[in-house]
């Protein structure tokens, strides 16, 4: 894993591609779940909004530790991701049951995921939409990029265990960055 | 357009697909702007967080009116969408430039865009993180959908003018809605 510069994260989260959230609670138990709720809020620093439900064990390990991982896998783990998704932290070791591989993080207790091309380490910064909406606003304090895979595909949920994968790359003169 | 029943409007943002936002000024002045920073906040009612920059004129349309309307554009309509994210409405008339048309919605006064094949019509119901991140939180009020269109293809900005068109759809059981 190399480091990426903070102002570049907004393309990896912008597009809108199925990530982890890892975790790792005060008691030291490391967790991860799936996530497709999330936004870009700001490119620097880079600050990304998410939503985790108050019914997932990762919601408690945020709130309290307000630290996170948010790990980007690649179309060829997308059956380990179903797999995180479809169990929950409180009864299974989920980096054990889907072959994931936890790593020491640099800047949060959070484990990043080897598998994953990208890791961003985040501390929540702002908790004021957490008790009605769920909502969490994180910064990325470090980012990681696997230099090895330059464009894996993503995967976007669109329901019901249905995945869309990254086609065909378009490109037009734009003013947007 | 055929009314979308609420609790499926999850599947048409989860994936991340850019959008179009269009607004209409307390002065009657309808306005679109491209928009990737938005993320599902909660299925029902359908609830969406979204990010407007205080340097777009849209921005104070929403934070003034508290209303607007979601239209998703399929990659046919990438063109026009950059063209819309190019300009601003401050010295165009956004609609007329890039030859969208503007449909009266039901629920709110900013205008549908014909030419996507969703429009979601949205009310502000949350501004706590408007002055630090502008960030809005809309809550969904009626949605419609084209049925001619089964199965767009929609697009995701990664940067800098691409876009990555959906490719593949592949499946999984999932315990995921």
């Amino acid at each position: 894993m190399k480091e990426l510069p903070l102002d570049e994260v907004y393309r990896l989260i912008e597009p809108g591609p199925v990530v982890l959230l890892s975790t790792r609670s005060g008691q030291g138990r490391s967790n991860v779940m799936t996530m497709s709720w999330h936004t870009m809020v700001a490119v620097a620093p880079p600050t990304i909004a998410c939503v985790v439900s108050s019914g997932d064990l990762s919601f408690f390990a945020l709130r309290q530790t307000k630290e996170c991982v948010i790990a980007i896998p690649d179309v060829g783990l997308a059956e380990k991701v179903v797999k995180v998704g479809n169990c929950s932290g409180r009864d299974t070791d989920k980096f054990a049951k889907a072959w994931l591989t936890p790593l020491p993080a640099e800047r949060v207790s959070a484990p990043l995921v080897a598998e994953c091309f990208s890791n961003l380490e985040c501390r929540v910064v702002d908790t004021r939409l957490v008790n009605k909406y769920n909502l969490f606003v994180l910064e990325v304090l470090k980012a990681w990029i696997d230099p090895g895979r330059p464009k894996p595909k993503t995967i976007h949920h669109v329901g019901n265990g249905n995945f869309v994968i990254d086609g065909e790359v378009i490109h037009f003169e734009s003013r947007m960055p």
